[in-house]
């Protein structure tokens, strides 16, 4: 499949709309993020390739291309900055990956189902590698500072989450820990990376924090109810996932206070088994569908998305604004 | 066993004497080293004490320190960046060993074998970005530009050599390809960087990076005869462990090229067996004593360290640069 063809499966018509305000550089973005990708290493250009070809929604690029836009900023600046967080993300599928034994990746093999984890390790180390040494290129300081903060963040946040593994006695605040710097860190610092450009805006800089740290923890709520309804096709992963790899998410640990001692044992049973075989995928299901957990965690999921929008109210109105004020919606309707 | 002990055993004693030039410097360093490890994620502070604890031999902070003495540089800038190569080198080492399937290190149980791989690759992630995140901290972009490329070529050579496992056909030429991106890099990375500080010294720079990489060369070529010379309680790990890895080094490379089809099958045997089933450790080392190419590495490394050393001569004459000049006489000459 084309990277355009899967592109069009991914994003949806209306949002294309808004990402039409900043076409010619989520374009040029893709240049950068594929000319990064080679090395006189073999290996290293082949997987940059197979990664480039998986194509992706790009998100992290076009948040900071559509703020950038709405703080007039018009450069190769924020070109270069969208192609390193979309490298950063590309660094921790790739390890996340191993550690989660995981086979598949937007419908394809993984990396590491591929090419094996020795190399997949060194892959990860080298994309980080890189996009620090891209960020470096404009001279700013802040700015690559701010993206070694959010490349911690999110490494923690992955070892929290691997912690976390297995266990069912997970509290809804350990939840929101995990994913706020697995998830939304990056999302913030995607945000308020060109109010980092000169001139400096710090004002909206926070405002802009805030909006994709809402944004990206929204985005996870979502991910977390798409593996419970979402058909394997469409994700592009089997369903019930995150449960398999011992990861328990929201809509489970609000229905665990809730249930009987046997239909917890259920929940146990496939952390333990990393598998269905004492309990059942339908079991599990019957679960948050009986104790309407689904249904609070998008409620939640909506509630993050206003408070998303809400934060662009200080900022000033143009089309970029309006875009930005609309991928809350995108996000929290998305099947994929 | 304490820190000073483990140092005590692996510093000779004459070239105690040298390092006494940077002894103040060298113990901030540690500090730096030990609190940059520290986090609120409690297996990240573990396995940072344990790494600490670990000790080494600190050679690339050494280098790093010295040199800043020998181009007069005396602050805070040099000890950060000594702290944040020792933090560079222990990344590669923690990935290494999940690659390698090491379960020794310096003696010890790898953090690989304590912790398992998944805690492991992240632990390398958060190691490397935390050292870039301390290098930004002077400001010094070309500094951190330098480091990175480093760790680049780094990350190039373990994948070289990655490629390069089980193969009995490597050539010299691919084997200094692997070694020079693998070790000597960070070795000149370290010896040059204190010539990017200001004043910056482009002249001295370029021959402090040649410093650097001879010695560096030279320490590979040492530490691969140690694994055929050394006893396995000198070195914290069995010996010959490089071939039942799957890797060549260049005394049984050269020794290759020489030696009659039914020899070398006995090496072939080792790397596919990755093990001393079918040909025995004594029938291998016969091979590289029978053709004498232990002796040829040993004057190869000689002529690096002799290359060195010279292209120290254009710089300041002072105890520094006495001290930088001995350098190379204890890679040549130690024993783990």
């Amino acid at each position: 499949m084309t990277v355009d063809a899967r592109k069009a499966q991914v994003i949806p018509v209306e949002a294309s709309r808004y990402l039409d305000l900043v076409a010619g550089k989520l374009e040029a973005t893709e240049k950068v993020f594929h000319r990064c990708l080679a090395s006189d290493v073999p290996f290293v250009a082949a997987a940059g390739d197979y990664i480039f070809a998986g194509g992706g929604k790009r998100m992290r690029p076009a948040l900071v291309l559509l703020t950038a836009q709405l703080l007039d900023r018009d450069g190769d600046e924020e070109v270069t900055y969208a192609a390193v967080v979309e490298l950063i993300h590309n660094a921790t599928l790739v390890h996340d990956d191993i550690i989660d034994q995981a086979t598949l990746r937007r419908g394809r093999p993984s990396v590491n189902e591929v090419w094996g984890n020795s190399r997949t390790v060194l892959l990860g180390d080298w994309l980080y590698t890189t996009a620090m040494q891209m960020a470096l290129s404009h001279g700013n300081l802040d700015v690559v500072r701010r993206l070694c903060t959010a490349t911690l963040r999110m490494t923690e946040g992955e070892l929290l989450s691997l912690e976390s593994q297995g266990r069912a006695a997970l509290s809804t605040q350990d939840y929101f820990r995990i994913i706020d710097r697995k998830t939304a860190e990056l999302f913030a610092a995607a945000a308020s990376l060109p109010a980092l450009m000169e001139p400096v805006e710090p004002v909206h800089g926070k405002a802009l924090e805030r909006y994709g740290r809402s944004l990206g923890t929204c985005f996870q709520l979502v991910d977390d109810l798409l593996d419970f309804t979402a058909l394997e096709d469409d994700l592009g992963k089997p369903v019930l996932s995150d449960l398999k790899e011992g990861k328990l998410t929201l809509p489970l640990i609000l229905a665990m206070e809730r249930i009987d001692a046997g239909r917890r044992r259920w929940v146990e049973w496939v952390l333990e088994d990393r598998a269905f075989h004492r309990a059942t995928a339908e079991q599990i299901l019957e679960i948050v569908h009986g104790e309407g957990t689904l249904d609070e965690v998008r409620e939640l999921a909506s509630g993050l998305a206003r408070e998303a929008t809400s934060e662009l109210e200080l900022l000033p109105p143009c089309d970029a604004r309006d875009a930005l004020e609309a991928a809350p919606h995108f996000v929290l309707h998305r099947r994929r």
